[in-house]
């Protein structure tokens, strides 16, 4: 089975060029990538090299409309249907299709993908992922951004899903959970995260108990599970401190390691907890995070992750 | 009038040791400076060097027992009422004493100052602020853990309490004050958020609207405002990106303006909210760490903020 992956050519504020030569550069660097260009059709073939306008493995679907990134998410998901964004989260809907990448509004992402996509057995509402970087690897940290307020036992279903990337991303069989909390003891941090680490304690998934800030960049944990509040503050403050000490110092930008925070460059996240992906990427994402999140995007499906979690989850609930 | 403040001796890994050191190095560099060791007075006398047993600038409050850095908070304050926590605390409750500096069980610390200290006016719990370091010198922030959960109201009277601070401690006469959310429009983050930015943009101050976690180190306000919980986790994780950093690259540690998140050698949060100060510092606070406690407390002392801040949240309820 080759990965078949929907990609947003309209989203990011420098579309539609950065995620078209993000998708040309993906086509020649996998050779086993299949992609479905999601925008105005006369816009794509206007944008395009000619020379890819006849490729094997690209396809184009028509999609006139786009939605902004400061549209209100609700409103745009439900108005403009014909948008690449909603489009592109309906092609996810064929069988073939396993994922879409979007650099669009994150918002609106998350809406079309919840509206339109099954859930995962036993997940209430989708999170988002990313592999925060770290001393010893990557820790899983969701959510980062799709649920601001979280109960108890969503806490709990993020831990499921993040422990399954894990597995099946990242090749950590038993991957060690973390409640992100301001201090250690069980009794720490607001009822809500009191009452996640008793459910977490309780749960069949390798519970190591709360982390702190400091534990994140130590990779103390495969997988840091918190509110998608704090998760957001969490990744943009470190690529804000990241900038700062690039800035301080000279030799840092050059250092193998330094530039792992730049998520406008590098990063995307992914939404889990619905039947297919969804990679969202920086809306002032360049070209090589266009690339990243294909090959993310690529990966995943091919590693058969949502068919394993829908598996594990099944037994859970 | 000069500068009374109170040291917890036993607060800290490392008591007494290194609080006593502090408390000598101290008085030393600040000729104004008058201390009050709270303490256990044998112990007192055995560690300190006997050439400040008869120093004119510092005194002795015997205090026989201590308060555990694991002990439970509130009952740890309820039953050890003759601890250097308590008594230090109490000390404040005389008026020549202006501020407290424990290294102490930080959580009893805000338990026993908010039980025996008079609250400021229009001010429901009180709230822990450190000055953060970025680009453009410091932003307040508050609150770093004193309350895990916050209503709207509070995270305004932090605001007033944060401004009030940068205007009397950094000279900063109209500060401007932030939201810290998960993206820049009003209608963002969860229900505190957004009610929360209604209450700061109807308010006196000169409230510039959200930030995102970027920001902080950007120094894009004067004084930024979230709930204990985001704060803690800002806060540590500042600290464990600033290792991360020095880690990886050898000529970081050496740099100017590297080592300013390294809250264990430096930091010191302020309680605010109430008629007297409390700076809590880190529990493996080393001796640079407790003396620059012990110079904030002095500073707020010289500033009269308290005063200032009293007078000024007077006007607003």
């Amino acid at each position: 089975m080759h990965p078949v992956v929907a990609l947003d050519v309209m989203g990011g504020d420098q579309a539609p060029d950065i995620p078209l030569q993000g998708a040309q550069q993906a086509l020649n660097q996998y050779p086993d990538l299949h992609l479905r260009l999601i925008g105005p059709s006369d816009t794509i073939q206007a944008h395009l090299s000619p020379a890819y306008l006849e490729h094997p493995r690209l396809s184009i679907v028509h999609a006139p409309d786009w939605i902004r990134m400061d549209d209100a998410p609700v409103q745009a998901v439900r108005q403009k249907t014909a948008s690449s964004l909603v489009l592109g989260v309906q092609q996810m809907l064929q069988p073939e299709v396993q994922a879409f990448v979007t650099a669009g509004n994150s918002g609106a992402a998350v809406v079309a993908a919840s509206f339109y996509l099954e859930r995962l057995p036993g997940i209430l509402r989708p999170a988002m992922a990313v592999l925060f970087p770290g001393q010893q690897g990557h820790t899983v940290l969701l959510d980062v951004g799709a649920q601001a307020q979280c109960r108890p036992e969503q806490l709990l279903q993020f831990a499921r899903l993040g422990a399954s990337l894990a597995r099946h991303m990242l090749g950590i069989e038993r991957p060690r959970v973390g409640l992100l909390n301001i201090g250690e003891e069980p009794n720490k941090g607001h009822s809500t995260a009191r009452a996640a680490f008793e459910l977490l304690s309780q749960s069949e998934l390798h519970f190591t108990g709360n982390i702190e800030g400091w534990d994140l960049p130590r990779n103390r944990v495969d997988v840091a599970v918190c509110d998608g509040f704090v998760g957001n503050v969490v990744l943009k403050l470190a690529e804000g401190l990241s900038e700062y000490f690039m800035d301080i110092c000279p030799a840092l930008p050059g250092t193998p390691g330094a530039d792992r925070f730049n998520y406008t460059a590098h990063g995307g996240s992914l939404l889990l907890g619905l039947e297919k992906l969804l990679v969202i990427t920086h809306g002032r994402a360049e070209v090589p995070a266009i690339v990243n999140a294909l090959e993310l995007a690529r990966k995943t499906a091919l590693s058969q992750m949502l068919t394993h979690m829908h598996a594990e989850l099944k037994n859970e609930v």
